[in-house]
């Protein structure tokens, strides 16, 4: 992860998880371990996949005691093996522990993501369709969990709502039409915003072409539409196709030729990757 | 869930979720919408499930707007059909579109939760076991997902590492032993904790039920051994059994007799649960 | 200002700025009023401007005491004339005295800014030319300068690093070349990103449009070169040219056909608007 | 800048500046330079004037990164000229362009403030008159405003409302009178601030003088009572004098032999001063 | 307490409070009263003294809901005899108990610090000395220790470092003597500050008047010259008294004519006023 | 204090009591004190007592600088002998005296409470009762005071509202009588909750010991009802009792031979310990 994201972003975010997951005190370690013990500690995958966040992993523990340290064996993005040797933690031991949950709490998660997004856009391979996440995050781990898309080989959609535009079927009846819509957004948004609109006909499509629409959101058209609005796309504007899109049910649009599919199962149906933590020994 | 709670725990955490998504403004609405118009808007069911979170649903349309109102048709806990039109949000419909994508977030979460949650809970019906879960939640999600696993009609293990004490390997091997580790946890601790440790033999379960152990988690032993080991505890402590529990596997632990299973996968494995907001109009 | 950005963004920024004003008490106002007195005060112009920021300035009050009201005699983007009654608010006389400074310093800067603006914008009036801002704002007052900036009549250029692209030579030298520049974004940015790419000669223009730009910056180009690069751009991208850009000196730019001139001055040199709080009487 | 105040107060600000300007990440500079380079760059003035802020300058790029090093080429106070090098940072060049602009959009306006100040307070050399600031500072810049103030050669008045007594006319019309306004602020604050009240006659002067004020503010009158009334004040009361005060319009004040002129233009009305980061360069 | 105050001090430190005390939920509260259920509740006193802090046991209430009503039957002052009813609070019961110990420690802490100090100020009446409070108040309750001291009858000396000049041995050490030292706080200070400073001989006392300071304490003399001090400040400057003044031993101090004793003890040993909250009942 | 616990929650309110104490400058020592300059200053006890919150005392000097560093010649625990000298701080000199009454106030208090929780738990030596503190604690201040409480040799009573359940008299009559109190909790609570409830007599003892409940609160018994009391409950719950008990009248609880007594005093009544700063130097 960018170090300054992390600074900015994760770390807060990171810290409130400790808080979370300790209000007073870590009860069971203090009680077993009054005092300073130097330790060593091995992170190991239980499955295959991809891993994921082992910068916010070691951040965690960082929090508690900037003199933790790691030796990792592995980097995000890379293939992982069941029983593989990612890490080794050193510090000290009340740390180790007290942090744990946390630590692997965000790994397990991010490292899902990044497995799940690296499954389906595997399915893209060959094409020129590439695969796009949607804002149907987990509240308070968009920065996590987009980061995880990218690991994957994912594309990000819009951050958020500040930062996008897209204007879909609300935004259109409330303007009075596509190109109305098209036109609103235009004039209002910062010039550096490209417009993306959502069509559900032909017509509308050409509408939105011929506003000047930069990207058109293809929903639930018939296939035989589908084909005919890709190709009065071409050149004009880009493309994105969505619809409850998982691993399972992608196949089906990989064949339309579309410059994007989102979907927010990457992010909202992703299991865990399990990791564990394993080995502890005072050193 | 409990108003007081809602205050001083979600409330931040909701604000927060909506900062994730507005950075400085919702770009497509005020595109299109730039006064106040007020509007109706339709909570529907897209799938079959445990609805959960409806009052953080509808605070993070109060956050937005403290005029925001909803009638609801369902509530936490009720089984719901695909189809079924749970609440109508009324409000100033820029703040029905700009929160929209939040307060999903939250519920589909949550509901998943509790859905997965029912759906586990269920396998044990007609036992005395009951269903734990544990500290394998989202960060800064805990609230929430502990929540919706007593909606699902599960019940609620420590909250953190603050208010329960749990003994594991290392702090066994820290202590030097069962003994010493539940001695210096009832000489430590608050004395209103419990002392669960968990043991891997019946010869380290003796020595916690001599020591006075109040809870023991009974970790990977054969099954003629866990039948012995409830025996053993009868009377004197209670007893859990986990690792890596899910629905699906759930069933081989049934008959073991144990007090609690716990399950990590009711808040990392449930999936969503499927929930749109339709039919926006403005009134 | 719109009410969603006021809750999510200017409302603790407001307060941030009544807490710096008042540590522990106004013990002026308090010496002399003990107790609660109702009143009313006028907001009156002492000076013709634009006024911008009346929503932010009853904000101020209202984080005070929210029974504060006010009535308003005047919008935000509204010409006003020296002497003219703004607005009366009325409230706990203690409320009015102790948020006055903050208010109109909130007020004062914000119709500074659009006043300034305005006067910038009339001179491209007639042309196809539009005025943009930049990220020369005043440290945590980005939310209200934009918003000033737009109702002067300005356009917004990005809102910050993370929801625009523009590579300037450090980041064209990092990349390798113009080229390079644009690839390396258009592979890594969120694909909703326009690119925008400073160039300084023809060539690096040709190299910038073949790489698929959207939009470029003419950056110190002689007066002839600027002119063919505005006919190279026709239809390929759009132009932005900038460079302390002033209310006074942005007539030589204006002649140039570009689509968008920035200018920092807009939010780091324009004035405040003279504005005071006249007539305070117990009612 | 004194080290505990930009631990306590700068830095937050600082560190909230840097969220505003990245929400998510700088997509430019990460786009191109996907890993760590250590870099140096020069800061370099484009204008003469007062530098103020360099140790902010510093702190906005240790806050994204602690690594990052200055060798100082001037100090806070001095008269710079266009052209000269002040400093040169070394450290990731990320860093070095991610937080560029937010350092200089607080460098630049200390400097402006600093440098507006200087020429301000040398039309008072020679005299006995000293300059002061005033509370009309950018809301939530003030500990940098009243800093840039005193580097700049004027005196700060009461930093906010809790630390300073100022009764203007409302407070004097509440209270009844002059006399008791006095009498109540005596009574009521506490007995380490000193009592300052605004006057517009003679009468009033004679009551505010009786009744024990430190400081009298001499507000409107005619040049003739003024010269009465700074008479009347000497020996027992200290002077001050305010209005709409500017860099150009000083001078009619000066041989009235006040102790004190204010002047919100100080903070509400100076310019910035520019300066450039140049010639980055990795090392 | 003033409304202000409240809003923009008081009440983050009473919801952290509340935080503190409620982490998840207020389990025995929620396990016996799942619902809303309306009550009364009475606030009555246990032992005699002076009664304090009614606005802020009130305000913890309502931070946890606003529909939370009281009726005071005391006021911030005045002398309650045990027994007294003092208040009735209204609201959802859940409520009423979740706040009440957090309300209590409010109360009973800021009704110990009045009424010890309303003890000490008695044995000053008669004379000119007034009672000053310290910067000795408990950490993050001064802003609620302050007021107390006021309400007890006693006088605030400064609020913290910020808003008042005392110079002790080590700023007189480091200046180069008490001269010096006066006068650069005098250069330095913003000019609305007292210059306050700590003398330990009769000649020390004469350089501090001669350089102008506005007050001394007057630390560890002889009776002797204690009175002869007292006689040089007449006229000149303010005089203070301290060291480890207590209800008990002030006695001594107040024939001496100071204008000033401080006292530590009155935030630092002052014990609670015993108060309780009875018959509580749904209604 | 555990390394943990002061990361994640001592040092966010240590830093609130330094802002509060310095809102914007120390300004009597920067006066005096422009520049950086090295020294050395003991601290001293002025009484003698129990020693407890030495890291507090230096992360107070070290939040200012991380710089400053301490040798201790006492331990947290320590009884201590007035004119002992406890501890060298070396570091910058502005920053020992800017921290020096925030860092004091911490430690005074800490002390105060250890010291009074020492004298008394040595009345209770010889018999198996034991001290237990309350949540009558300074708001803001829990973790410091019960940390205090530990070190002077007394026992944690649960944390706060959420980490125990204490069902009181309003309690019991909400459920509708004792035993459904404790069956209600039992339902609801997580199961790692001892149950305590509070009782009045015999007959509500044997209702509450029928019930289960883990820990019975015997309150205002006629002693010979105590004795049997205590006697019920033995092997079948543990017996606390409590009361406006001080150090002056606990003497009559201890031969009850209850397991716990707990005293609200230990924390709302324990004065301070006085301590000093001295022989500040530079070096």
């Amino acid at each position: 992860m960018n170090p300054i994201t992390m600074k900015l972003q994760a770390d807060k975010l990171i810290r409130m998880a400790l808080e979370e997951d300790i209000t007073s005190e870590d009860v069971s370690t203090n009680a077993v371990m009054p005092a300073y013990q130097k330790g060593r500690v091995q992170l190991i995958a239980k499955q295959e996949g991809v891993i994921c966040g082992l910068d916010v992993f070691l951040r965690t523990f960082e929090i508690l005691d900037p003199a933790t340290t790691a030796e990792f064996y592995a980097r995000d993005g890379e293939e992982i093996q069941k029983g593989q040797l990612l890490a080794e933690l050193t510090g000290d031991i009340r740390v180790l522990l007290s942090g744990e949950r946390v630590a692997l709490n965000f790994l397990q998660r991010m490292s899902g993501v990044a497995t799940y997004t690296r499954a389906t856009a595997k399915l893209l391979e060959g094409t020129k369709t590439r695969l796009l996440d949607t804002r149907k995050t987990t509240p308070n781990m968009r920065v996590f969990e987009k980061y995880a898309v990218r690991v994957g080989g994912g594309n990000n959609h819009r951050y958020n709502l500040s930062d996008g535009v897209l204007l879909k079927d609300n935004h259109i009846g409330a303007a009075g039409g596509v190109a109305a819509a098209v036109k609103a957004a235009k004039a209002y948004a910062p010039f550096v915003r490209k417009i993306e609109i959502e069509v559900e006909t032909l017509a509308q499509l050409q509408e939105a072409l011929d506003a000047g629409a930069d990207i058109v959101m293809l929903d639930n058209m018939p296939p035989a539409d589908m084909e005919k609005a890709v190709a009065m796309c071409r050149g004009r504007a880009e493309t994105e196709c969505s619809g409850n899109v998982t691993k399972e049910n992608i196949a089906r649009l990989v064949s339309l030729g579309v410059d994007y599919i989102s979907s927010g199962a990457l992010t909202h149906s992703a299991g865990i990757l399990d990791l564990s933590m394993k080995n502890l020994k005072a050193i």
